[in-house]
């Protein structure tokens, strides 16, 4: 099956067809979903986590769950409508795609209402609506794919941070989808992923997504991506974004600030790779971004000294040798060539 | 107690007092050491480690043995001194401190066999060149302390890596000696450690001495050190030194090398402290010194991906702002600050 399946997709039944995160990499286990209830805990016990396909799972799941109620005898009106999305969005409240994608299921709900449908009619138009919200990523992941690939050259050892792919997104991912793209291009490349403390997505989830790809990979601890590059074992950086500034300036998981200045010690080629969904025009630079610190509690047994544990750091737009997005590459990003990608 | 006598000490009964460092920082537990056997499988199982401490651990607990083994009705003699010798050597083949701690005490049997001294005075003569090894040590470290203090501004906030005092070794410890002899000078300075990845002998060992030195600390993850720089919270780098070639490059835990070329991105002095018997002539640069790579096991969860878990880096002289000593400070270390260092 497509790489991009395996972490969210419909069962035979029409119900959500989810992969439990929390058991990765040791199990690979799938959750069938066609309740608000189960759909709610498996959002909120992270079994489905990465901002696009949290959004994804939960507009699936929408459509499924509307499907159970019809099954159980139910009916599929405003206020359940209502009480499901609330109920939902209360999960991860902060979480912007999951508010997105959930305004976008209420208003397929109230357009297919409108033209009045009813039961079945209604439960195949959520249906179509969480597709389409799924194809739209994976599209968006495609994109980004094939405009990234060329920045990769044949035999090329990509090192890159946190994870980025298939479960985190809808497709093949970001940062991810440009070395899936290369690597299904033939190019013959390999990865050294770190292993991104202190919630390790690295070494448990993009690990695995190097295994089910077929993609040769190394995990290293993230403070060894110096050695690596002074040993002339790195050929470029790749990363994600979680917000990209007005000005090229990129928010990302903690670490990726450090690798973009050690690449340029080492004259590596540093890219980001993010939908154009993700540059935010409200933030000038990273100054505006909010930077979330996380629990103490992430880094155990520190004896109990104070842990300063931000989630994030932001890397200035002069370190980033290009930015990646669905509509092309920004070369040495800047505020006039991110504003012509958008308005492109 | 003063701190470095938590990691050994004397019991009352002229036993080796031993912390058990793999159950910190949960539990501060002690073991009473008079065998070969106990002192051999506390080495072994790392419940003393750091290679000074190690050697000082060794030559203490043969001392202890051998009034044990006078207690239990045995006889100290020369095949008790080799068997014993044999059996803790084999414990961590490797560690050079362990064997030049051992040559040590056998000597010191040897002189004291020659000058016709058995039983109780064999003892005496033991535990003389222990607690020697253990006083030049401590002293060592004081001598390194007090020659990099002065490079430590009133209210600076020092960034280590990896683990150097008192649980590493006989005194106040190398880099952390410097930091501990700038504190109980009264320069109100505070410090950040990273967890040093993969078994995090900062969160677990080095947030440990901060809590029992009261200098006031903060743990963060590897990746996070860069952003604090960025962030201007950071005054100075050191660190510690398992070994340094004679043109003043440093080999040290993983990720040493990266927080080196950071420091220099961001302005920032990078300083190393080692005693001068960390000096190795013989190896001319770092591409001299071998890394060893350790088992993947210490990094969990890659999901059957290869693992590449290098121990050690060398960071080039060039980004040392200095080297602190136990005969002083080679400022921009090279060959020939080097030689002078060592024939003083």
């Amino acid at each position: 099956m497509p790489v991009h399946t395996y972490a969210v997709a419909w069962s035979e039944q029409g119900n959500l067809r989810l992969l439990d995160q929390t058991r990765l990499p040791g199990e690979t286990r799938y959750l069938e979903i066609d309740s608000v209830e189960a759909l709610a805990e498996a959002i909120g016990s992270l079994r489905v986590r990465g901002a696009p396909l949290i959004g994804i799972a939960a507009a699936m799941g929408l459509a499924a769950a509307a499907k159970g109620v019809l099954q159980r005898g139910g009916s599929l009106d405003r206020e359940w409508l209502a009480a499901a999305v609330a109920k939902l969005q209360s999960t991860r409240p902060t979480a912007v795609n999951l508010g997105w994608a959930l305004s976008r299921m209420r208003a397929a709900f109230e357009r297919a209402w409108g033209e009045g449908k009813r039961g079945a009619e209604m439960v195949d138009a959520l249906r179509e609506e969480g597709q389409r919200i799924w194809d739209e990523d994976a599209a968006m992941c495609e994109a980004i794919g094939r405009a990234g690939e060329g920045l990769v050259p044949p035999g090329a050892t990509v090192l890159t941070h946190c994870n980025t792919g298939f479960l985190a997104t809808g497709g093949i991912g970001t940062a991810f989808g440009v070395i899936y793209t290369a690597h299904r291009a033939g190019k013959g490349i390999d990865v050294v992923v770190t292993e991104t403390r202190p919630l390790g997505q690295g070494a448990r989830l993009t690990a695995f997504e190097l295994v089910r790809a077929g993609i040769p990979g190394r995990v290293i601890v993230d403070s060894a991506a110096a050695a690596l590059m002074a040993a002339g074992e790195i050929d470029l950086v790749i990363v994600g974004a979680d917000r990209v500034a007005a000005n090229g300036d990129v928010a990302n998981k903690i670490g990726t600030y450090a690798l973009a200045v050690l690449a340029r010690a080492h004259d590596i080629p540093f890219y980001v790779a993010a939908p154009r969904s993700s540059i935010d025009l409200q933030a000038r630079s990273g100054d505006d971004i909010p930077i979330e610190r996380r629990p103490a509690g992430e880094i155990a047994n520190a004896a109990g000294v104070e842990v300063y544990n931000p989630a994030f750091d932001v890397t200035p737009a002069e370190l980033v040798t290009a930015l990646v997005t669905d509509r092309g590459v920004a070369e040495r990003p800047n505020a006039d060539s991110i504003r012509a990608l958008l308005e492109e």
